[in-house]
Parts: structure tokens; sequence; C-alpha cells
């Protein structure tokens, strides 16, 4: 990842820092601090800055807009690992917050994040007609037509044979929403044109999928210490997965097609985006 | 209550249903749409409406906000009975979500209503600064710091003795916080006056503590169809309420303090207000 892009990680980090410290009740404050700080790598709120950055807006007066998409990721990943849910008991390597505290703090701790996002959000300092459009924006795509539907979708389907149609309206409501709208709230955030919003939406889209496909093939390829968590997970619950229903080589080559779409995309700027095709780094396209 | 308060409910309810009625998914739709219309009194709307009316301001506009106060409070009482939680089987009378569906349907209903919550919010017809205003205060009181907090404190009391005054901070955060809301988002919709604004927070806050003291007297005190859910429930676990904490007589005494204190912050305003006067029939003063 480029240099320019991954040392927006500390930024975002103390503003992190900064929101959690004001959290009155200790007990809730270090629940939702384990989890913040459980080693995301941050790529939300990269994509969100990556994007300002592209078109010469302020990276530092985004900073809170920013943190929030992380603090919203976090909620969702606390509930997703919930008993009653995916029942996973360990996340990037640690223990899942309802293992490392009980179930109720970690439902309480998920609930407070997402407020908090809203909260943080709230807080950017631009003109409010700017944080309107991004206040709608970000609501629209966490909610129920956006990532809780795609999360409601996701369990509707297990134990059921799904197609791959499904699947990616799944795949695109659970996880892809939050990484569009990362990219439609930076795009905001620049002013940047309606092409250009266009066309990094087009990015982020093509950057979700392929990010999905990704961890999909991970699940079946990598070793639990690489996973931080439980491997061959989704095989073992019969959950569809781009590897169950095309076939590893054909996972692979959708996400290569994935991010060809993205780098095209990027391409199709009326500006140079090295900080956006930086964040394809993450993608292991060698492997094809 | 006066007719013109209860008046709103009708249009409240179209509000909340014409949302609902955008939730693409018919599960999450399905579960989001039977909490909602579980029978509740729609107060925090009601308490807003009459707020903004009492300032002459305009009901209709203000009706994407009240609503979406039910849509939050409708996704705490949702996450407050789940088996990890307050683990309660009926609410008003119905079963809760987590028996009517399961439990991870009640978990992603309740988070789908909350960032509907801010969706509906974001979508009210107000001056940008307005709205900024609105969002800011609406997710500050529903947050860590407002009710979430109010939520954690409740829970790590389980068990304890704690006192008035920890039971009074408790209170003020898990259920006042959300009330005294109401009342500050209707004067900033009807641009109500700093000193104006100042007493219908007052107003609310008293209304608040009142309407949780009548909650903790009418579980020792009614009968499971009254109630709605099952009473003595807070004794049988050894919960702190005013009747444990200062009897049943010292509770009517405190209720009937608040309302007291609610009527004087109403007297205060600037304009009549028999449509706040009219919310505190609530309260069951006459038992005294």
């Amino acid at each position: 990842m480029l240099e320019e892009t991954a040392a927006w990680r500390q930024p975002v980090q103390e503003t992190l820092d900064q929101y959690l410290a004001t959290v009155n009740n200790p007990h809730l404050e270090a629940a939702m601090a384990y989890s913040v700080d459980a080693g995301g790598k941050r790529l939300r709120p990269l994509l969100l800055l990556a994007v300002v950055t592209t078109f010469s807006g302020d990276g530092q007066q985004a900073l809170p807009a920013a943190a929030a998409l992380e603090l919203l990721h976090t909620y969702s990943l606390i509930h997703d690992d919930l008993p009653a849910m995916d029942n996973d008991d360990l996340r990037r390597g640690k223990k899942t917050s309802h293992k490392q505290f009980d179930e109720a703090t970690a439902i309480l701790a998920g609930d407070a994040l997402q407020s908090a996002a809203f909260d943080l959000l709230a807080q950017t300092s631009v003109a409010p007609e700017t944080l309107v459009r991004l206040v709608q924006l970000f609501a629209r795509a966490v909610g129920p037509n956006g990532m809780v539907g795609g999360q409601v979708m996701d369990m509707d389907a297990q134990g059921h044979q799904i197609d791959l149609a499904t699947l990616q309206q799944l795949q695109a409501e659970k996880t892809g929403a939050l990484l569009a709208v990362a990219a439609d709230m930076g795009a905001v955030l620049a002013q940047a044109s309606a092409d250009d919003a266009a066309q990094v939406h087009a990015f982020a889209s093509a950057f979700g999928r392929a990010f999905q496909i990704q961890d999909d093939i991970n699940d079946v390829t990598e070793t639990a210490a690489q996973l931080g968590k439980t491997p061959n997970k989704d095989v073992a619950e019969g959950k569809a997965t781009y590897p169950s229903l095309v076939g590893l080589t054909g996972a692979r080559k959708a996400l290569g097609d994935e991010v060809a779409k993205a780098k095209h995309a990027a391409s199709q700027l009326s500006v140079p985006a090295p900080q956006l095709l930086a964040l394809l780094d993450y993608f292991e396209t060698e492997k094809q």
C-alpha cells in the first residue's frame, strides 16, 4: 500500500481513541475499545480518505467521517460473531467480544458503536448541507436496505442452496454497501464532480466484490493462524461462497475480474488516482 | 390525554408504516414491523410533537423526526428483552421479538431499527443547519453517554446493592435521555427561544423520571394482564427500583414530586402548554 495512504492509519486511530476516551462508562468504553483496537486494517476509513485526497480534499477535516465508518464496521463484526449469529470465538486472532466479556456486553457494545458512528460523523466540521448528505448516505448504506439487510439475507441463506446472483446481492449489501458509501462520502467531502463520483462508486463497488471473494478464498486456503479465526467455517456450515459455487479457480478469476473493473473505473477519473490503485494491493491476484 | 395531542398518533403511525414499507427484505420488514406495531403508546413522538405545536411549529414537517424516536425506542426494547439481557418472553402482552422469530432475527431487527431511526430522521425536510443539530442531539442521547450507557449501568447493577443516586443516574440515561431529547428536538424544530428550550428540557427530564418511577411502581402493583409482561420481575431479580429503595409510599411521593416539577417547568414557558400538561395524564398520581 502507498505510504501516503497507509499514513492515514495513525490519524484515524487517534480520532478513534479520542472518541472512545469520551465514553463515561468504563465497562462500556473497555468493550468498545477492545473490538475497535482488535487489529482491523481500517480499509473503510482509508478508502474514504483515499477518495478525498485523490480530489485534493481535506483529509484532516474528513477524519471524523472516516473513523465513523470504522466504528460502524466494528459494531457489525461484534454482532455477527454473537452465539445467535455466526457464533465465532475468534476474530483477527483475538477472542470475540462475547468471549472476552459476555453476551450482554457484546450486544450493548455493538449497539453503542452504531450510535457512536452517527455521533462521530455528526461532528465532522463541514458545511451543514454536506453533513446532511453524509448522514443520509451513511444511514441508508448501513440500514435495512443496506448492510443489515445483507446480514438478514445471509442468515436466511444458511442451510439453503443459493445461486451466484443471490450470493452477489447478499454480499453487495452485507459487505459492499459500507465500502461503496465510504467512497461516496469521500466524493461528497471532496466535492467531486458527478462523473468522478460515479467512477469512485464503481471503483468501490468492484473493490467490495473483490474483497468478499478474497475473504471466501481465504476461508478455504488459509490456516487458522493466517485467518485469525476458524478456517473452513463456511464450508463446514454449508454456507454458499464463491469457491463453493464456482470453484477455487473460478473464484480467483472472478477476483481478478473485479480488480480489473476497479482499475478501469480509477482510470476513468479526471485526475490520477495512485491512492485508490494502492488499495488494490490488498488483493492477492498474483496467485492466479 | 388531549385529543389534539393524541390525534398525532395516526400521522405518526402512517409515517412509521410508510418507512417500513420501504424495507426490501420481507423477513426483516416483518420483524421490524412486528415490534413497532406491538402497541406502544408513542409517548416519545407525541412529546416531540407536543413541544413543536406548543411553539406553533409545523407538526407535519416534524413527523419523520418524531417517528424516528419510536424506531429507536423499539430497537432498545427488542435488545433489552433478549435472553442475554432481561430475557423477557412477553412485552406489551405479545411475544417478544426473539420468541416470535428467533434470537438472530431479534438482534438484526433491533440493529436495523437503530439505523432506520437515523435514516428517517435524516429525511426530515428542514434547513440543513436544523437537521444537523437534530442528528447531533439524537446521536448523543442514544449513544454510549446516553441510552446505551444507562443500559450498561443497569446490567452492571444487577445483583448489586445500589443507592438511590445511582438508580437515578441509571434511569436518567436509560430512559430519560430519549425522552429529554424528544423535547430538545421539538424545541429545535419549532425554533423555541433558549429559555423556552431549557424549560421544555426540564419538563421532559421530570417527565422521564416520573415515567421510570411509574414503571417501577407498576411492576409491583399490577397484574401480568395489566403489565403485558411478567410482574414482580424486578423484585425477583433483586433489581433496585424506587419501591425497593424508598418503599411504595416513597415511590408514589417521588412520582408526585416529579409530576409537580414538570408542571412547574411547563408553567414557566412563554406560551400556554396544554399539549404538554396533557401528557402528564399518563401518570397515576391520583393513587397517592
